[in-house]
């Protein structure tokens, strides 16, 4: 009944910068929040102080001893990391009853709180010189937001960025707290935390246990520190508080976290070329590379646990970019946007001081987006044969060494004495995901499509590589020599070779007959040439695109919130369900029950300890009191995107609830324009979070220490 | 709102006999009937009077001008028949706006008009001699049942059978009236009557438009006749009145129609047999068959139209044992058997009496469905071969020879007189679907498995027959010599090569030197002795389950309706929708909207015409007034099966409200057992029929007919 209610309210769209918050109260009052919103929009208090990005994800304080909550899938390669000989803690889940037992995350693993937001737009943008040209100006902002950022981080034990808002109208200096020392606490199986895995992915109704706890350490000194056995648990500024309550269909929630990046702000010219050349291109090459990837895995054994997260990234994005082309072409999103575009050149057009402002601003852009198409093909492929995980590092080693000639200050964006101990950690993780014949499938494929480009229009340093290998015969088979050559014992295949390229000069990559480090440096002007042109793209843009979110906030003043940038947004609306097509209703809560309903074969095939918890029936306080059993996932309306994974899901007073781990096809557009009706967030209610812990894991250490006390 | 009140009225199960009714005034009052049971219960009143069956299909009076409503998959048959040269009217439909256009639906089309029931049960079970066997008893059973039939038949006109009603404990003479002019007058094209085809078939949602109309001729003398020109059209007895305000949710709606058979009265041992033997077999060569046709449709487009109704048959049957299967495990149907047989057999034994009359009779069943399994293999393989259509002509052609020789009274059941011209006729219409390649692949698959077959396990018949043709190689190389030597030059190919057979006597197959009709008489040992175990199974059974079925009407006093024969029955309830799954609801009603909102590529590709007439929006009075537009199909929880295709769907009082046309896969084994919560029926609403005919197919005409004035 609550349902045809709540199906009227409409979702309130909008990724809100905190500080919006505190203009928002009387939605935040309408939609059901029942605290000040001023208190929201503190970064010191809770809810938000308690927040936290893991680089991609985002997760939460949830007790006073650093513990955090995120989903389970992004705690998947803190699983891989953790794991020893012959154990396959995906597959089985994780649990340490102790903090001894618990395990380091890898050198990789990092948290980050933030701190503080600073306008610097006028340090990053204003009083640019006449007759600065693009890339000029592009090197400009580089040059000004390195300089923010050194001085920001300064300190110690900071992380610190600049971030765009409203396309470069605005300036942020984001201030965050870098932890290093992240361990593994509990995790359930994959049958539990992905129950449904790609099937599912993307679809309700859901029944995933998407959730995951890890820990964040410091030194004794109080200050962030490497993984040490001596270190101790993070004291957080704040936690959230987790309510065993749950939330009922129609009652308010809302979600903060870290969206990566949204399409919002695109121009019709954008959003057209996407739908007709770079989602219908990637859609094609994607497909080829997982259908690729699954032989591999399926034809090889040994080969198919490493490639098994590749996969399943490749086959989430495929996924995505399929059908936001299809729901680009059911609700005619080019179409929606070309109409708005020219609505804003009619106004612009109709008084002269915005002519003369924001004029020529439309079509700049539009010949801008469209400058590089003449060699789409090239790069396309270009940039699948630098997908390759050999190559591409070969090639940021190279650039490492040659950036490390210049003073720090002077190298270039991610080539600091900053990034260094996140890069070296990432050349010592790869080694998981490094299939050697995938590698070899991947390239042969590509440079055979590069190879065979018509000439004059593929890269010629590329083809002069291949030549200069002496391989011969067609497309086909001079690619297969060329990749031999490549997969020769090549140096960069072990962590050790990595890291030990990671210590040389220039000159040392420029003497190698390492295959993949002599295919880089045969690349170097093409990648150049590739830079300078990015540049003087990114250039234009910092020019022009400011002026057209200008120009779109004066003619729509309801366009009042920024892309998705990677920066900390809040998302408040209803849970509620929908209707996905004609005569069928989803309610917006699913239930244990679901579960064993759905099982069969993988994925489909969850722990028999749960089965038979189920089965028992034994609910205690985790009960919905209208569904008379736990509930496992539930849907809002929220604005949420990549990055919000792990996201926790907040009450009207900002209790957990839940958390936030994906959206659903019917909404899968949303990046480009949110559909109101039937775009959803799905989120893992924290009822089937505690009751597992309680009843399945017996995880009774934790269920204390989230506040607590085990029952069943 | 109404559908969550709706869902909890429980469905009354059960396919009644028009007599039934006459004691069913409680439940149909409450659910809804506002008319007369008795009313209800007379043959010779509308609604009942109005209903026929095509023979497999239903369909029912809707005018004083013999004019006929069915489903359009029942009129398939007629469309390929009165098809011309160059004329595709499956994909095209058709409409007759006169009636000198309608077109003859070929000399197998009939229409049977049920007139009485006659408890016949003492003239054909009765006064068994003692000391009579199995055998014998089925042979006297099949006499008296040919003397019956003999005799209700003498009149002329009529078609006459004696029906089993809970498995031979009453059999009753069902006397109907046989027309044979039956014409085409209306039937929309595929992509509207088939909409969504074999993806969308058994499931909800659904937007066909699953209708057509055919019209009954007779003599000019008041006879029944076969197609002349100078025929008139029919007037029955009784017909349906339209109603044009179709029905809403939780309203009662009724089906009488002719639904072919079930198996709820089977024992455990049947149903569990069925379970692990004959459905899991018959999916596999099922889906090996579907395969085969599928792969000759594409590889050969000629024979594409051939093999697209036995396909479509054939994809029908297979999915229905499929899922069939899965829903006897999901809700564990044969321990729910098991159960109630147990619970019968101790019952039976509490009780001297109840111990001495149906004792023996459960063990005796049991002993027999296991009779035959030793040779499952064996038969299972040949009834394969059986299914080529020339082989199975080749037999028959070869057994009514033979029966021919014989006084019609003393032929088998199906080799009278009465049977010749409806065979006749099948013989010339299966030309449309024969195609020889499907033949050969069939043939060389099925033969190959039935010469591998161990040493003693085949037919010894089949292997003699293969050895003398001189194949030689092993069973692949066998079967296809074999197969090559069957389809050198077949006489029975052609219609006229049928019909020339149809007139031979035994000793012409016996010297004929055609490869099939060789082979049906190298068949003729495996044959007898089959039909042979099969009369005496018959007679054992006939035996038997009377006794089975008193004791268990005694034991359980709510089993109050026979299993369904093929004879006319009512089932009644509500509309309403279902809950297939955790978080999903059914409504009970789709929308035109949904049909553009399925569009895609085939079979989602309706017609220009339809599409502009649904984005005109003009729906004059079809529109339902919830809805606020027309409404395509809906659902209620009645009591259906095969055979029911094209019963009209009746309003509480008794008017024409749709047509049903399919199940659900969730209440797929309800042929089995009838599942409240998940069987749904599927009707398509009167409202879009009215609409399609006025606003889009413009067919004024007809809409006259119906007694309505078109306006749109």
């Amino acid at each position: 009944m609550l349902l045809a209610l709540v199906l009227q309210a409409a979702a309130i769209e909008g990724m809100w910068e905190p500080s919006q918050l505190l203009s928002l109260g009387q939605p935040l009052r309408s939609a059901g929040y029942l605290d000040d919103p001023a208190r929201l929009a503190d970064l010191r208090a809770a809810p938000l102080g308690a927040l936290v990005s893991l680089g991609g994800c985002t997760a939460s304080f949830v007790s006073d001893l650093g513990l955090l909550v995120t989903n389970h899938h992004c705690a998947v390669g803190y699983l891989q990391r953790a794991q020893r000989e012959g154990e396959d803690l995906v597959e089985t889940g994780f649990y340490a009853p102790t903090r001894q037992d618990e395990r380091s995350g890898g050198k990789g693993a990092r948290v980050f709180v933030t701190q503080s937001f600073e306008d610097v737009t006028e340090k990053v943008s204003g009083k640019v010189p006449a007759r600065t040209d693009d890339t000029q100006r592009k090197a400009l902002i580089d040059e000004r937001t390195k300089k923010l950022v050194a001085e920001c981080e300064r300190p110690g034990g900071l992380r610190c960025r600049v971030a765009s808002y409203f396309e470069g109208l605005r300036y942020t200096l984001v201030r965050q707290v870098e932890l290093r020392d992240v361990r593994l606490v509990m995790a359930p199986p994959d049958a539990v935390g992905n129950y449904g895995d790609e099937i599912d992915n993307w679809h309700w109704p859901r029944h995933a246990g998407d959730f995951a706890f890890l820990r964040a350490y410091i030194g004794r000194d109080g200050r962030p520190a490497d993984y040490s056995p001596d270190n101790v648990p993070y004291a957080p500024p704040q936690r959230l508080v987790v309510s065993p309550r749950g939330v009922q269909p129609g009652e308010f929630v809302m979600v903060a976290g870290y969206p990566g990046s949204t399409e919002r702000w695109r121009t019709a010219g954008e959003v057209s070329r996407d739908a007709t050349l770079q989602l219908p291109a990637y859609i094609e090459d994607g497909t080829w590379a997982l259908d690729m990837l699954e032989s591999v895995a399926r034809e090889l054994p040994s080969e198919a646990v490493k490639v098994n997260v590749p996969r399943s990234y490749l086959s989430n994005g495929v996924f995505n970019a399929r059908w936001t082309l299809e729901a680009f072409k059911r609700t005619d999103v080019v179409g929606v946007a070309t109409a708005r575009d020219e609505a804003l050149r009619r106004w612009i057009d109709a008084d002269s001081a915005r002519a003369a402002a924001y004029g020529p601003v439309l079509g700049e852009i539009a010949a801008r987006v469209g400058l590089r198409d003449p060699d789409f093909e090239r790069d396309r492929v270009m940039g699948w044969v630098g997908r390759s995980d050999l190559l591409s590092t070969a090639r940021s080693l190279y650039r490492w060494a040659r950036e490390r000639q210049k003073p720090d200050a002077k190298r270039e964006i991610g080539y600091q004495a900053r990034d260094e101990g996140r890069y070296a950690a990432r050349l010592a993780d790869m080694q998981a995901s490094l299939s050697l014949e995938a590698e070899r499938r991947l390239l042969e494929h590509f440079l055979a499509r590069a190879i065979a480009l018509p000439p004059g229009r593929g890269s010629a340093e590329l083809l002069a590589w291949v030549n200069a290998t002496g391989a011969t015969g067609g497309p086909e088979e001079k690619a297969r020599a060329a990749v031999a050559r490549l997969l020769a014992d090549p140096a960069l295949a072990t962590a050790e070779g990595r890291l030990a390229w990671f210590k040389q000069g220039p000159a040392a990559f420029e003497a190698s007959r390492d295959g993949f480090i002599g295919l880089a440096v045969a690349l170097r002007p093409y990648d150049d040439a590739r830079e300078r042109e990015s540049k003087d793209d990114a250039g234009a843009y910092a020019r022009l695109r400011p002026r057209y979110a200008e120009a779109m906030r004066a003619f729509d003043p309801a366009r009042v919130y920024a892309d998705a940038n990677g920066t900390l947004r809040v998302t408040f609306g209803t849970v509620q369900g929908y209707r996905p097509r004609d005569a069928v209703t989803y309610a917006p809560q699913t239930t244990v029950h679901g579960i064993v309903e759905k099982m069969g074969p993988h994925p489909f095939d969850p722990p028999a300890a749960l089965v038979s918890a189920i089965e028992r029936g034994k609910w205690g306080n985790y009960a919905d009191p209208a569904l008379g059993t736990v509930p496992v996932d539930f849907l809002s309306d929220l604005d949420i995107t990549g990055g919000n994974s792990g996201s926790p899901t907040l009450d009207a007073k900002g209790r957990l609830v839940g958390l936030a781990f994906d959206g659903n096809v019917e909404g899968i557009a949303s990046d480009y324009v949110f559909d109101a009706q039937m775009a959803r967030t799905i989120h893992v209610d924290v009822r089937y979070l505690l009751w597992y812990l309680d009843a399945v894991a017996q995880a009774d250490a934790l269920v204390r220490e989230l506040g607590l006390e085990p029952a069943l």
